[in-house]
């Protein structure tokens, strides 16, 4: 390819260090768009003719065929996938394959090609988080009104709904598909144009080749456009969010599954059992999912480290943007496709869940907001009673509602028995009607306007989808 | 503070482990803040009495007071700067003291005032960066038509003007401001109100808490609330991203300033000499910059580790989320600072740069590009038939417009004396007259732009400025 | 300092971003322990008169009084530790004090401090390691015979003894002092002398100071000796690995306390309460362990990317070495003592955890083993069989030992009464005598091998110590 | 598999999520040559009879040729390479190969397995690092003599040899060395016998199997054994460290080979052109070894995040040790031979080297250490000296020893014309002969030194070899 002035091969060492083919064939698709959009407006700016226009669109039409057939030959002595299109289209259509290239470079063409890669990665994540977020709806509704305990430093603390506990899932699955949508609208710039780096004295016209493959606008600098790779960071950093957050419910999943817990069981579908132990059933799902959070961030990490330091524009370096950015898109959309179908698939033994809901004294809180509400007593007092209350009940092993009403008044004399209505955990929960609090109407009112949420997006996203085709 | 029940007190190796007041002392104007928001509301709910609320509001005035007089004693033994607060509180106005925690916890009140720590912490490093886009502005214009090498592989490649070049990191900041901002308008939700994790059944109005402390809205899932740290980690890789673009800045400054080099200098005031080699001027501040993108990346990682698999819903690991925040905050505002510092200070060699951007054959783009537009060549012709008159003239070792018209001849029989326009580095920065290229035309129009929407900025940086009061 | 040739101060950003003093202080001891060695060494090679030596030494003994006392003043434009200490010697003997800096320079210095440094914390690390090895050899012996459930996927597989689990961790501190031990014999080489970066013409005698600060030998080659920091590194990843390890007991400790597993507890010492749930006893310790991992990898993480890239010899971006070894030797001695002060002051819940381990079938493999050994069955066959033998038990809702004759019988009839022998938790783990298994005779022997070589370490010891006086 | 127990199979996505095959296939010759040991152990211990054993051996012999030839058949539903070689040992020999999975767990066998091949990865990496070790050496002896500046801050301070440059990279080059074969001491013990996790009833022969595996010991503790994976960590942080070497002298051949050092020139070999600047040499493989350290740490980073807070003792997360394992050793190999061809290809631009060496008053320092030599002066006062004179020669823009007697009498009275013999370059590294200095006999000294240690090491090989046959 630039073998004009180059005398010696390069050494072998050097073409395995160098290719990158084996990975960045992923790009076929966005490089042949790309391809066309360029070709198409080379046409209209008369920087080629019509007929040479409409032979590199059969041919790169032809090479998408043949790549999407699984017919196209891969040589490694053809670096990447630019020069692989290039041949190819060059031994299909002979001399106008060479003017493809005019006003471009493999530096704004790569550009181009990973922005268009990562936006239709961030597309699909996005609707299987939009697809877990419905599963997440669907058992939220399904346990609106089922007790367990709400844990802090997994003690627990106060009953809350099972319901309750998967919305808070959606919320943060929320945030994370805003904050893809956020860094899909920052990277939707085209750097088509920018040339090797220093933009082109060729009459193009670059609005209509963004305008055509979807993204808002050029990119103002053409320096900025091919140096930069701050959208795959920006990607990585939700991915790597995104899956801290899917980590923390496996690992959920992984403690209710345990045998002491038994607060949910997964069906054969998510389960594995032993070689050695038959009688095992492993939520081998829910651990790939924590565990792979690892390799996700180690990804963020990975391209952070190479892009730090290096001087404008672009350095070879950046070919190491790629690998770690596909391995966290795919490793991303198994968890949350092993997510949903965990959810999906997850029984919750409500009885267990309930009686561990009240046990630990979970309603002292209850008891102690009594006091504030009933006896107009300080917070802080009020606090102390439901403590000596506690250790009251805790040296007679039972629990805060078993304790007469004698006893209660023996610790504050002003204690009523409105009191055991806050005492049970089904009272406990439905009192907490506080906007966000875990009361089973609270639930039900949130599913409901996340359904509509969701609902609305639907219609927003046929207009979305016009950029994909 | 949770005596009642506890007969021993802690080991001392506890105490060392769980203190926090050390570092989150930082958070005492958005605790005081957050507090006196809770109280108001109290008083309008009717929880606790308007001469309770005067008596706390006071208090909490008196205690602002004395920590920024200095005039706060820290003890150890309080382990944070909620219970501080809260104690002397106490000490100023007894009894009512303890109605200041009725419906509200230390889980939501600390996610209250991180978030409100964070909220202003984006502030502050929005207005630097903003304060380093003007100085690359005024800088860029100062440099709209000088001349460099603008490189790939640290090789030079086509020549570019260095006002281009500044630019470049114009747009980078812009997006970092805008990732910036866009992580600001997320977080910017209230965990006021979720109480421990919960809810409360007391009748509290978080609409109006949230609306006193500048968010959008209440959060929407008590659990949620307490539970999450996503918009430390979001901030945290904002803030990465803007390091590593900084970091590429301060490469270039380091290469920039080597003898070698000597493309910039800077003065006195960003360099150092050495102890025992008088000679040398050393870019420190540079390196420094480059070299603090380490921390900031690791702060991003250690809070991405630490949340990582956590079951729902507080747990003391979290306690983890402040020191990386604090010292990225801190360590990034240094570095834009040193970074805005460094580009008013440096001043541009432009001989020196106008020489390298013409060795080393960077016009063969132009020449390539001319036999494209002149003489209708096919491009990948083109490049041939460039890459042989550059080894022609490597031969005998002179540039390439000092080949006579018969040597270019010899190659390519069409090529005209017209080409000779577009050999030299200044006509060929000229010709980049493409959306994005480098003419000096180009350089100064988007430092328009940018000045205009920066200028903009200042009225809407009005409105926002109300939520920090 | 450097003043002859600079006319302008440095710009106040400059000085903020520059000064290390804040941090570096910490490397006093060593700084003038190396001052020490260095000027002893100038005495006997006459490159400073003996009389000269004399009120150095005096100089520098009165310095480390007054740092020790409190009573040494930090001069914020005296940027590091190295110009504190010369400027008050300089303060304190006048003109001798310039004759130190023969055949030194700050390059050479810094890195000989903070090896001292870091190998000083390698040692504090190590004991505090050591100690911890201590304590869970106790506590293994406590529960040498303590049956429990060992888990694969948190789920119980086979019955194993506390007592051995504990001393898996044993194993694992073991390699992590090792080590260490390793890091630190590697970094065992001294660096003064190398001066700026090329060694010196003045007659210096490296062997003698490397002697005098305890280090094995000069380092062989003068740049390496002032460019490379993977002494820290390694010390940072050992550092890693080991709060790995810790995390993972911590995270049990948080599991085992759980009101669902009840396998430990933990006394007030370990434990606090909450503001609103005064029954809570929550684990903060361990989860400050399990936390504090993220801020070691880190910091680990910080270094490795701030040292990325760097052309030789010192550049500034070095000076970012001190923070995070600092805090991660301060953090993971707090979790090496933290862990300690658990595991010597947990109690298990003996009942619970043999009940536990008796739940699930865990002997499955101990009757697939019994198939093997008395009926000669090929270990899948006999595993087929047991694997049977679990679902007709499960089916009825009772434990394998619960099956009569006639039912195992039924699925393989060679089955005898003697397998009733193997399938109690008791028996199960008292026949796990292979070596490194579980019975508890193997965890009494583990524990006397392991003190022995702990013991043996206290000779060895003695030795060591001589470095550091 | 574990079907008897099973019923409805593993959904779609389970599987996919699963599946271990795609990557741990490389194991197969570890895994093979693992149960070839333990047939040979369960036959001397009358496990299973001569005739099974003969036949299991013929089996896995059989599928180790099928493997290497290409003809062993992936199957996905077999999830990994053990149950591949299972199920094809089942094929070929019917019933016996069920008595193989006597007393061992697919546990204690893969971390068999993964121990061999981490230590197989070391070994292969060690040599690869012993050959760059032998052309650094090469290359440091060609350039003994020639002189270059050594470098701060990338500013030029002292002359030094290009010899010595070359050889700082030998002694990190041999502690990346000490520190891999440090983890591989470590690491190899046998995890073989710890079965499931718990050991077993059968009457095995670890020290037998350790043995024959070249592992020195059997593992002391079966929980450990199966949990651990501290030897992937440490290797991946010695890889890393190394990382960051070659990183730092992969950006010194990007800088040395700019235009604007042009301190050394790559050949064809090494560089590659570019498709639209046809002049360019880019120093490609130098930007990958550099990019690639990202990688690498990303790759550490993955597996402690992985490893991070999980119970004892496997969990499924635990199967995400391999990938990062495996590519940080693809890479780390890749970037050593790259490193090694780039060194032995490079050539020294000496002219180019020397007069930088001269520039920038570079020999100050031998001013001020003749000034302390010769004229008894303290260092501090030496440093003044020389500061003022290099003032003086900077005003009228000459070098150092263009000064005349007379101009530096006026700076010190005492300076005599012996001075000038210490201001070349030359004569200042040849001065520098204190033990680990630059003076071009020492770095032929170290050469020697080195050749020495390397030889030594050959027939320490041989030993060693035999471990891995």
């Amino acid at each position: 390819m630039w073998g004009g002035r180059f005398a010696a091969g390069p050494a072998a060492i050097m073409t395995e260090i160098n290719a990158s083919i084996r990975f960045d064939q992923k790009l076929y698709r966005q490089d042949i768009r790309g391809s066309k959009a360029h070709c198409a407006m080379l046409v209209r700016q008369g920087l080629i003719s019509a007929a040479e226009g409409k032979k590199i669109q059969g041919g790169l039409d032809t090479i998408l065929r043949e790549i999407e057939a699984g017919k196209f030959k891969i040589d490694p002595a053809l670096e990447d996938i630019h020069m692989h299109v290039e041949a190819r289209l060059s031994d299909l259509i002979g001399k106008p394959a060479g003017r493809l290239h005019t006003a471009r470079s493999r530096n704004d063409q790569v550009a181009t090609d990973f922005r268009l890669w990562v936006r239709d990665a961030i597309d699909k994540i996005d609707a299987g988080l939009k697809d877990l977020q419905l599963t997440l709806l669907r058992r939220a509704e399904d346990y609106a009104d089922t007790v367990m305990p709400g844990f802090t430093h997994l003690q627990a603390a106060q009953p809350v709904t099972f319901g309750h506990h998967l919305m808070a899932y959606v919320e943060m699955v929320g945030r994370d598909r805003s904050r893809l949508n956020d860094a899909r609208a920052r990277l939707n710039e085209s750097p088509l144009g920018a040339a090797a780096l220093a933009g082109t004295s060729l009459p193009i016209d670059r609005d209509s080749t963004a305008k055509e493959l979807g993204f808002a606008r050029p990119m103002a600098n053409s320096l900025d456009a091919v140096a930069d790779r701050d959208y795959a960071l920006e990607f990585l950093s939700a991915a790597s969010i995104c899956a801290v957050h899917l980590s923390r419910l496996a690992e959920e999943i992984v403690i209710w599954t345990s045998a002491q817990f038994r607060f949910v069981s997964l069906s054969d579908a998510f389960t594995t059992g032993s070689s050695i132990m038959p009688q095992k059933r492993n939520p081998d799902a829910a651990e790939l999912v924590r565990g792979k959070v690892g390799r996700i961030v180690g990804s963020l990490n990975a391209l952070l480290i190479t892009m730090k330091g290096l001087p404008m524009t672009y350095g070879k370096d950046m070919q190491e943007d790629k690998e770690p950015t596909f391995d966290a898109v795919e490793n991303l959309e198994l968890c949350i496709a092993a997510t949903a179908g965990m959810i999906a698939d997850l029984k919750a033994n409500k009885p267990r869940m309930q009686d561990a809901a009240g046990e630990g004294y979970t309603t002292a809180t209850d008891l102690a907001d009594w006091c504030v509400r009933k006896l107009d007593m300080p917070f802080r007092q009020a606090h102390h009673v439901a403590g000596s209350l506690v250790r009251l009940a805790e040296t007679q092993d039972k629990p805060l509602e078993a304790l007469t009403l004698a006893e209660m008044q023996s610790v504050e004399k002003r204690i009523s028995k409105d009191v055991f209505a806050v005492l049970g955990v089904q009272n406990s929960v439905k009192s907490r009607v506080s906007y966000g609090g875990t009361a089973p109407a609270n639930v039900k009112k949130q599913v409901a306007r996340w359904r509509k949420l969701l609902d609305a997006e639907k219609l927003a996203g046929k207009k979305k989808t016009r950029d994909k085709a």
